[in-house]
């Protein structure tokens, strides 16, 4: 099946909001095995719609369109849907009564303009809006298909998954199931080399690689004639991915890695701490992000200044004057320091220089210490990063650090 | 004018990337008075490409296509273009010469497919890439133009900002002038409301406002037959949006609000230390991602933890027991604790529930204490956030924090 997204909206077409939409939608039909042909975007001009509605569906049996499905004079894809479909579009009840509930709850006025949408294509299957009041549908038309769905990423993506993606599924008696593979420390043109034995004339399962700032993910999708069958495929393909790539995956749940050790800290009760120079508290913000994280977090520290090291963390001053805060013994006696002090079982410490600017020839941008401890057992990494960009070495940072947190507690002997 | 931007990349159409090079063109395209029409993304293949470039120029005179100009064999966007504007391609020595030396620079070898980067339309007006080996062009054909960039950002932003814009710009033998101006403490929704006397019915300038997370921004446009009176003209301007909306004003030089603060904390050579609990270091993060900021970040400390605030900050038993963590009086003891510890002549502590558990009907998620000190003077603020969302809140203290710092440190008496 070939597909065409279409955006509405004269604000993208102003560049006040990025079309993530359609990364989105193109993510999720790539991995259904839909190939998207084209992506359009245009403004609340019926017109203009109308031209690109029929273009599209030139090349593409199934069109989904997002956006201008709101409550004011500018949205009019409904309309232009229905004049090109040769549809017209009536009070639907069920959504009317949907809608005059949701202002309900929220004791709220609605306005007269909400109204208009609840008008449906008459002919159309409507999904529900559980994150807003303007519904979706989809609508079928002499072997083309259109799927209209509301703009914002919080309502599209709840009910791509929860009514649109279902109703594709359906209508292809198949099931699907995927996955996303985490991997820290192997960029993605790496990692796709390392795995082109299963990417090269995949058929299904699929495997399509991703790269992220600093990691990459792989994720892999089957279509089978029942769930456990798909299911089935993506555990065996995920087999074969540990084979090639094992040392680099920390997590097959599409989970990022403060999520997936800040659960394993929860779960096995490890409280932790960190001190951080170069990443600035990045560490300690990124773990407190986690929900449900101070059953265990005890304490973070940004010692900026060497001042703040000594006062804080007990590192010595010869220590700091021999071999300089950016050292493998002064992120020792960080680390060392933190745990006297919290008595955390976890412990980091980062010493570094982030760039771009404090890099010197025997000390360069780039050049980071990672202390890192788990009750007695202590480890301090050197990395090179060879980048200069300020924010992709403190996040870099960070991600190593929990990532070597992570093989700690998987390391560790009960 | 009328524009239509043009993405050329299969890995756009999986979702691979997200077409940033369309919004930050839409940006530029429409302070410069340019209308951008349509969007198109199509995949590296060129019936396709060139079918959408016949029907992006029905409507427009000006269409830029982003990407597929790299060395490979997929990138066919500048042999489809001739095809279109019935030119040929020929190889250009001063872009060959170029690239020979990028190579050389970098000391690594060139491939052959590097060559075909120096194959240039016969008519076109080349822009050289500064950041890579691609060069842009642009190319007129019986009053139709197409202006030809690469597709990473980092390469055309520069080359649109450096080549193509003034390129554009000769033709209208205009000048163009603009600024952004960044407040705080007000929604756009509230900020155009607010600024409508000005944007209805705008002529020249342009004003647009834009939301950023908690944030608003307001971009002012001129173009005029010099430079002279379209700054002039925006400077104006800027004085009126002053009168509406003045008291949310941070910048008016398009910086955040950490760049305002690192700067003038730097320039006054005030040292800065934070101490916080919910938002878990994003402040000093935030701090520390400021270059040159070493020379006054003191220390940050996360005290996520009742023993942390006591241990760290001497916060005292009987206050947490009585009014709990978050209350205005812990905030207090709190920050004066951090000016007793650091010295530091700004003090910042956060206490709060950024959600989205941890919420009692007596302390609602979203309910946040902010304890700012300058020198002596010292208030703690409450923030009522009556949002859920755990990376919203905390990210709103962090700019509410930060908006508080800068208003003391502009109404320091010297």
């Amino acid at each position: 099946m070939k597909c065409a997204i279409v955006a509405v909206g004269t604000e993208l077409l102003f560049g006040h909001t990025v079309n993530t939409d359609a990364v989105y939608l193109s993510q999720q039909l790539n991995l259904m095995g839909i190939d998207v042909l084209y992506h359009y975007t245009v403004g609340d001009n019926p017109k203009r719609l109308a031209d690109i509605l029929k273009m599209a569906m030139k090349d593409c049996d199934l069109v989904i369109t997002t956006g201008g499905t709101g409550p004011t004079q500018d949205d009019l894809t409904k309309e232009v849907i229905c004049q090109v479909m040769d549809d017209v579009l009536v009070e639907d009840p069920h959504s009317l009564d949907r809608i005059i509930k949701h202002f309900e709850r929220r004791q709220r006025p609605m306005s007269e303009n909400n109204l208009k949408q609840a008008m449906m294509p008459s002919k159309a299957v409507v999904f529900d809006n559980n994150n807003g009041t303007a519904p979706g549908f989809a609508l079928e038309c002499e072997g083309k298909i259109v799927i209209c769905l509301p703009g914002p990423p919080n309502e599209l993506n709840p009910m791509f998954e929860e009514s649109a993606k279902p109703w594709l599924m359906e209508r292809s008696s198949e099931a699907l199931y995927y996955r996303t593979i985490h991997t820290f420390g192997i960029g993605e043109s790496m990692l796709e080399t390392k795995l082109l034995p299963l990417i090269d004339g995949q058929t299904d399962p699929t495997l399509a690689t991703y790269a992220k700032m600093g990691e990459a993910t792989v994720r892999i999708a089957s279509k089978r004639p029942t769930l456990e069958e798909a299911r089935s495929a993506v555990e065996d393909m995920i087999a074969k991915v540990y084979d090639y790539v094992g040392e680099y995956i920390y997590s097959t749940e599409d989970e990022s890695l403060p999520q997936v050790v800040g659960q394993k800290l929860i779960s096995k009760n490890l409280t932790m701490s960190t001190a951080e120079s170069c990443t600035g508290g990045m560490i300690a913000a990124a773990m407190t992000d986690i929900s449900g994280i101070s059953a265990v977090f005890e304490r973070g520290i940004v010692t900026y200044s060497n001042g703040a090291k000594m006062d804080e963390l007990g590192v010595l001053e010869e220590t700091l004057a021999q071999y300089g805060a950016v050292s493998p013994q002064t992120a020792e006696e960080m680390v060392r320091g933190l745990k006297a002090k919290t008595g955390s079982r976890v412990c980091v410490s980062v010493t570094g220089i982030a760039g771009p600017g404090g890099g010197t020839p025997e000390k360069p941008v780039g050049l980071i210490y990672v202390g890192v401890m788990l009750d007695d057992r202590m480890e301090v990494f050197e990395l090179r990063t060879n980048n200069t960009k300020r924010q992709w070495n403190r996040n870099y940072t960070m991600l190593f650090a929990l990532y070597q947190v992570n093989r700690f507690i998987d390391e560790m002997t009960e």
